[in-house]
């Protein structure tokens, strides 16, 4: 390809997440927690959850053939395709290798990619990997896909209604109505012991709760002041989260979310020329000697800055946890289920030519901040407008689930626990309940090989 | 970056394998196999292997930080980093955040890149990554490492003496004298249960040696021919395999290898026009009605093609083969053990302008076959001077390894099983063993986390 490719991004989305969720407030009287634990304390409303009838293949597919369907995607016009996820179940197997027997019986081999993994960070490893493609001597003229998809269960006890599940699959390539700025990726890697899964017969990782939280935020500085000062570089006037008119984060719950964005407004005042704190931040001086490092869990920085930033919040970022809210945390399509979110939060005209930054974390560490421009064509068909009718048309699902009881629920993960590493086995979950179009696994015969169809 | 970078390749690399081996001659005696069986029958002469002190994030630390060392590399001028395995010790932690412990201690923690994971694939799929991304937009001048490492070990049976453990870390940026041919990589991707590690509770594979090797030639078939294709679109007079100065492959066992390079033939004789092939394949003509698809396991043209091909083998392939004949299987980084052997076997004006293909292969199933040009700067103090002075320093190593008993070996690895999963753990494997410059395993504590120190 001789000419330049420009505007690299995501040209359509398709979300899935589970037909079945339990409800928050249901799930705090179950299991004995003050009111409020979960809901407030945590940011979330309701979480989806699998049976032992779903499993990463099952939701990748999932995702995948309902973007091919709906955007009538001619298979051989994909050369890449990759998956980011951190739900393992071969050590070896990439999900992309499942993922490709949509593809080979069409003959559609020719297909670059396989599965990046570091925790929630996956997925946007994938998807850079797909622009870096693209924009590459490589490319070839083909578009790419990225699918990012996990099951996340914690064991019984606080971490618990943290859970969730759900996939995300987006069409890459050139002249699209989501662009990836160039130049302006920031990240923040480095070694570290937050969450983790190192018992790898078990389905649950090990979590230092308040590790991964300090970690988090960490990251989220680095990436901040790293993502302004190339920003600035282009644009000598880029003044942070006031020049974005969004800014989404990975979100492992609301409530963190929330309070990022009070620490972005914190870095933004220990940035700010002290002549001028006062005027920009009022009533906030006093915390001009206090640093980065030591406030991680400063209440009263954390309070003052919630409070500044409860506008800038509900303006830029609450619209972006609508999925987050009512599913739970995705791992790595969290942040995608995000920008759906901020999508469909607004009207078309209210999108046009927007700029927004996003976060992505995944503990261990790896973490990158970056930013998309919605382009200006929001015109009757255009690429935007039906981008965003068909996000609207997947969103619409989340009213279709079934709520399951606390106690039902619970019975259900204990079967998914028990069975975690057994072979052969046959999954008892119901395939009633899926919704139409949805992969599920039929069984794992005695070498472990799993077979799948998909519900009409 | 506004200036188009040319040359885009390999400018340096390191190589680790463990410093202690098992002879496969005394290996046969120990099994009790027939003589030959592993020598001949697997074209493997020894095979190197790791006590419990070495783990994937040792192993992966110790080419990158020996790349780094011989090759003064400021760590700030590096912008990417990353890792294909299939060791997999967590399911979330990537082996990357490992490796950032010796960049974030410099401050240098902007480094984009994860682990890929598809079998022996991820060191292919990580390079291409690297590549793709100093051709992409978000280029900003710093150069990338790709490490790849693995730690292949099997049960006792015939699968154990195809066993062998290794690394590779290369770095990559614009003029380069190993230069990745632009336009021309042909990749074949398919769902297949030919080799697997779906117990994850267990360091070994499940292997389905017959598919496997079927997956395997059939893969190359594929790729093969879709790079010829490709080839011929830039030069209309490229010849397969004649056209070729090496031919390297992704190497389980030698002797898979040089059936390949006898498969590669078979295929030219069957894309010979019918009244050339006399010619050009004098007495094979019985074959001409023999299709890929049904002689897979057809011991006649096997032998007629390893008879044709043996000068083939000789001059563009066995070259390649010296570390995976004295190593073993590394699985992600045998195919630039092979690249490394190819470079020591040659005087430095034999090298100059030469093209060779490279097969990757990774079961489940991912495979590629692009091609490298090398520089034809070969002038005192060169690029590629310094690469090959410094991997015939590396490949040096092979002979101070030490020699252990068949039976010491297996008492080894029964340690390495029965502790596979166990935490806390100390390891017992000798430190007076390893290499200086090695890193090893401290210990494992009751959250499994992992701590390393480097020998001096």
């Amino acid at each position: 390809m001789g000419a330049k490719v420009e505007n690299v991004g995501i040209l359509a989305m398709e979300l899935y997440f589970p037909s079945q969720y339990v409800d928050q407030i249901e799930l705090e009287k179950f299991d004995e927690v003050s009111t409020g634990k979960y809901t407030i304390g945590l940011g979330q409303s309701k979480m989806g959850f699998c049976s032992d009838r779903e499993d990463i293949n099952s939701i990748c597919l999932t995702a995948l053939h309902r973007l091919i369907e709906k955007n009538n995607i001619n298979l051989h016009d994909i050369g890449r395709l990759e998956v980011g996820t951190e739900t393992i179940i071969d050590k070896s197997k990439s999900v992309k290798t499942f993922l490709m027997t949509l593809f080979a019986k069409e003959g559609a081999t020719d297909i670059e990619g396989i599965d990046s993994t570091n925790a929630c960070y996956g997925g946007t490893a994938a998807l850079f990997n797909a622009v870096n493609w693209v924009e590459s001597s490589s490319w070839d003229g083909r578009k790419a896909i990225v699918v990012a998809g996990d099951i996340a269960v914690y064991g019984k006890g606080p971490a618990r209604p943290t859970g969730g599940a759900g996939a995300v699959a987006m069409l890459i390539g050139p002249d699209a109505p989501l662009v990836l700025d160039r130049g302006v990726r920031a990240s923040y890697m480095t070694h570290a012991y937050d969450f983790y899964k190192p018992d790898l017969a078990s389905e649950f990782p090990y979590v230092d709760g308040k590790l991964s939280i300090q970690c988090y935020l960490n990251a989220l500085d680095n990436c901040y002041n790293l993502f302004c000062k190339k920003m600035r570089k282009t644009d000598p006037s880029f003044k942070g989260l006031l020049s974005l008119d969004g800014m989404l984060f990975h979100s492992p719950y609301c409530k963190l979310v929330q309070k990022s964005l009070a620490r972005l407004c914190f870095n933004d005042f220990l940035n700010a020329a002290p002549e001028e704190r006062e005027a920009q931040f009022p009533g906030l001086s006093q915390f001009s000697e206090r640093c980065l490092q030591d406030t991680y869990f400063d209440r009263e920085v954390e309070k003052a800055f919630m409070t500044y930033s409860q506008e800038l919040f509900e303006e830029k970022t609450k619209p972006g946890l609508h999925i987050a809210r009512n599913v739970g945390n995705m791992y790595t399509p969290s942040l995608y289920g995000g920008l759906v979110s901020y999508l469909i939060s607004k009207s078309p005209d209210q999108l046009i030519g927007k700029k927004f930054a996003l976060f992505s974390y995944g503990s261990g560490l790896a973490s990158t901040m970056y930013s998309i421009n919605i382009c200006s064509d929001m015109s009757a068909g255009s690429k935007l407008e039906k981008l965003i009718n068909s996000l609207h048309d997947t969103v619409s699902l989340l009213d279709k689930r079934e709520a399951v009881e606390p106690v039902k629920f619970s019975d259900i993960m204990d079967i998914r626990t028990m069975n975690y590493h057994t072979a052969p086995y046959e999954p008892s979950g119901s395939i009633d309940i899926l919704f139409p179009g949805t992969y599920y696994l039929v069984k794992i015969d005695e070498l472990r090989r799993r077979t799948y169809d998909r519900k009409l």
